[in-house]
């Protein structure tokens, strides 16, 4: 069975491990552990654990649990003092108090929702994500840079506070990996905060795997106003010090006019102006009109356009295949 | 397998299901649904959940999961707005909002703790338990109930608002049993409301199973003050409508004096004074010193002097050889 590596962090890499699951391949997640926004925010500044909920989207897609499972996993209560958080995070911190360690708990959730792989964080300590802008403010935590339009400015630097010690076990997937994908997720907040640990950009050069990155479907006017698929990659490409990637998976179905201009106010479609690199065009976009809980206070900011999980997976199990 | 059912509430129901457990009999619980105290009643009036507390504790006593599992259904949160809310009501909460039910809820908790037996709330209506005093004061709710010195002034009624409908499964269980424990439990907030729920009463007197009563080891001054054994008895039958009891089950070790002078200020030893009964006396005392969570809130009110579930399950399982 080959094992595939996907990087990332919460929705990006739940689409991509919920339509590789349903193959047979030998899957782990490597998680990005900056988010410190809704529920998780909260969660780590009061009890001081450790970011449960990019965790536990993987953890969600890779379970073989029921339906009911993976709902209670999501459930976001809607009332009283625990409006907002979602049952799979309290599930988390609770595991890591009682155990004393998150990955232990990441690893005990796993039990229970019976997932098919392994969720790594890539680190296991304390980090926020920091940035400065040009004008030399500094954004202090992912949520404080999803908030700010700092492209506007753009940035001088950005990097986890404090310097973390990478898992050994996301370096040991890696470089024991057939296929290593990157991606899809929010650029700054998701996936570079992957490449922000000591060596991942080393393990990511130096692995023998076939490296595919997926491109992002959109822009958010905050985050990445105007980014075209090159500007993607090559800001990837600088925190990685080197071309890694075999093929570069792009979407060439158009959205719904009306999901286009629904979406028009927060972003916009990323424009394909790739010419010298090696990319796979196919149609990856979930056409399902998306169904969302009142109770999940961001689906509306992830989710008009999207990619489809089982579309997805089909070209990545085609380039499977090929090894 | 003989089938044996334990009517009570938390921590006594606590003791005789985690006794029960490790011997051959077929468990069931049936539960109070009156508790509306600390963590269960912020859920009840956040969320409009039915109480978890009570069918949580008697979850972990019948659970077959390992430690962990049963750690995590008691860890207090110590911090934040989860503060003192325990992970295994809000599981029972988070699951009967997935499942639009509680007894659901109860079962797929039941599920993932593997549980040994069965958990029966006595109904599945919201109910409070109403107490009237003879000074025509009412309280409002097992947590009035519990802080009001109401024995001073005696009550004139208890009942529960609004009257509720059985749970069928709960009759359906005592008419087939062959064993019907009752108690241990705070008497008028654990044990008794159980039986203001239409049709316990009777299926208590209809029932063909041998019925044994577990006399409790305390009083609180607050609650009980002063209450010998047969005022227990007598409370239980008066709601009871009938002499019911085979036997009555009451401890006949001492509690160490340094024990007892701890607990004075919050109560005293219930002194035997039975006559005309069948009384099984023996030593059912837990002497291991209590080790608590500085978490767990409610545990120095109830914990100090308590019964042995090894003990107290090895009288039952003498009574349950000779049916």
């Amino acid at each position: 069975m080959k094992k595939v590596v996907v990087i990332g962090g919460g929705t990006g890499s739940f689409v991509v491990l919920r339509g590789l699951k349903k193959h047979p391949v030998d899957l782990s997640a490597i998680v990005s552990m900056a988010d410190d926004g809704g529920s998780t925010g909260i969660l780590r500044d009061e009890l001081g654990v450790l970011p449960p909920g990019d965790v536990r989207q993987c953890l969600v897609a890779l379970s073989d649990s029921g339906r009911l499972m993976r709902s209670l996993m999501n459930y976001r209560f809607d009332n009283g003092c625990l409006e907002g958080h979602s049952f799979g995070n309290i599930l988390l911190s609770a595991l890591e108090k009682v155990t004393g360690s998150f990955e232990k708990a990441v690893e005990e959730a796993g039990k229970i929702l019976s997932i098919k792989g392994k969720v790594i964080p890539v680190t296991t300590n304390q980090v926020r994500l920091h940035m400065v802008l040009k004008n030399n403010k500094l954004l202090k935590g992912e949520r404080e840079i999803l908030l700010y339009p700092y492209s506007l400015v753009e940035f001088k630097s950005i990097y986890l506070e404090p310097f973390p010690t990478v898992n050994p076990r996301a370096i040991d997937e890696m470089m024991n990996a057939d296929l290593i994908v990157f991606g899809p997720g929010g650029l700054y907040t998701s996936l570079i905060p992957n490449l922000l640990v000591e060596g991942m950009a080393k393990a990511l050069r130096e692995s023998k795997a076939k490296k595919v990155f997926i491109m992002n479907l959109i822009n958010k006017k905050t985050q990445t106003p105007g980014y075209k698929s090159s500007h993607y990659l090559h800001e990837v490409r600088r925190f990685i010090g080197k071309d890694i990637f075999d093929a570069i998976i792009i979407n060439n179905a158009h959205p719904p006019v009306d999901l286009l201009e629904k979406y028009s106010e927060e972003g916009e479609l990323i424009q394909n102006d790739f010419k010298d690199v090696t990319v796979i065009e196919a149609d990856i976009l979930d056409t399902e009109k998306p169904e969302y809980s009142k109770n999940d206070v961001i689906a509306h900011t992830r989710a008009l356009i999207r990619h489809d999980a089982n579309k997805l997976a089909d070209v990545l199990m085609n380039i499977i295949h090929e090894i």
